[in-house]
């Protein structure tokens, strides 16, 4: 057993979209590993002598993932034979292309005393703070959550979002929005129609967040003039307007 | 503008895995409406006068779901007239498979005072506690939400399901555990391998919860042997582990 590693989902910026457990383990760390996106207002929350170590992802950094994966286990392997009480704070929900699954096999394999804490995953948040409907009666009854991989030069996963788009339901992406034009593209390419809807949806529920919506057909130069601040999720689909404006 | 109809995500039944803003709202409550779902503990935050009102759906309950909706929407209306805080309780998030966006339409056409407030999606809650990987480095990079609506006789959306299953990845279904062997055996005729793993996971994050393990070749059997209780989650994919025993 040992002391406790508590491997929590932030959601997605708002202090008052953590949950009340996250919120419990945060307050009571002795040291809190987090990712960029986590936000300075609910780092805040943590004790005043609690140690914050930034352990997170900047993009094209030039950091190997796997070096770095290994650096943020063994900080957590230390920590914890100090007694320490450890939180592992992730933006959003640790499973949801959170990298929770491997954390809790390292726990596992070094018998540490551990626990995931789920959080409201920053897809979720958007639909909910702007209104976007992700299912609707008689219109879609699936959504998927995808991040746009490449293999062998191509989307990993591209059959698949043509078949979800050609049924009526979307797509909630979870990439950088340089694969965008490609994406869109690709997609078009596919038979999807290019009046098929784009939202983009940055830094969600962050004082600061913005919305840009578009079709598979303008995107591209909706991105060039716009330029979304990151970080930002992408939801693609027939049926996705913003209701809440 | 007048009284605030706040439309809430309740989580998957822990009370500490409600948001600090779900919670806030819940304990200023003058009105709960709240689904079938959402447990006694979270009824219990609320203010000891605070009007409570059962508006869930019992399964095979012969209600019809329009009417339902329709029973809701003028209790809204009403209760918001009398210059009430309303609180819409959901179980899980309120976009999720909720008709979070059907009362978002209403609130705009009737142009009340509303907030959506997202949750901790039962899906997402039964992955992190039972550490079940959805995505993982190298193995696959997308995960699919349905229901296994019917249309035409058939699940409507078996293609696609057969298109994420092919490509490795997984799929949570939200549906009742009537259909599950039905859908096994739909998916095993499109040439998905009866070893696929089948998670079943019943009253996520709640005392009693309970998980059951089988593949689409024999969860006719466990389903019949183990009965496992409602609500239940339901996930499908070659990968899908249960990480933490």
């Amino acid at each position: 057993m040992g002391s406790l590693i508590s491997i929590v989902g932030a959601g997605p910026g708002d202090p008052e979209l953590l949950t009340i457990k996250a919120l419990k383990r945060i307050q009571d760390a002795d040291c809190i590993l987090h990712d960029a996106l986590v936000s300075d207002e609910i780092m805040n929350l943590a004790k005043p002598d609690a140690q914050r170590i930034y352990v997170g992802k900047l993009y094209q950094d030039g950091q190997d993932q796997t070096d770095r994966q290994e650096w943020i286990n063994q900080l957590i392997i230390e920590l914890a034979g100090k007694g320490q009480k450890v939180v592992r704070l992730k933006s959003g929900d640790p499973m949801i292309f959170g990298r929770g699954a491997e954390e809790i096999r390292f726990c596992i394999e070094n018998s540490l005393n551990y626990e995931v804490i789920p959080g409201v995953t920053s897809a979720l948040g958007a639909a909910s703070l702007y209104g976007i409907p992700l299912t609707e009666r008689g219109k879609n009854s699936m959504v998927l959550f995808g991040t746009g991989h490449y293999c062998e030069g191509d989307f990993c996963d591209l059959e698949t979002f043509v078949s979800v788009l050609k049924s009526g339901s979307p797509i909630i992406f979870f990439m950088g929005l340089n694969k965008l034009v490609r994406l869109a593209q690709r997609l078009m390419d596919q038979a999807i129609s290019p009046e098929i809807k784009v939202q983009i949806l940055s830094k969600v529920s962050q004082p600061d967040s913005v919305a840009f919506e578009g079709t598979l057909g303008n995107i591209a130069q909706i991105l060039e003039t716009e330029k979304p601040p990151m970080p930002a999720l992408v939801i693609i689909g027939k049926n996705v307007e913003r209701l809440s404006k």
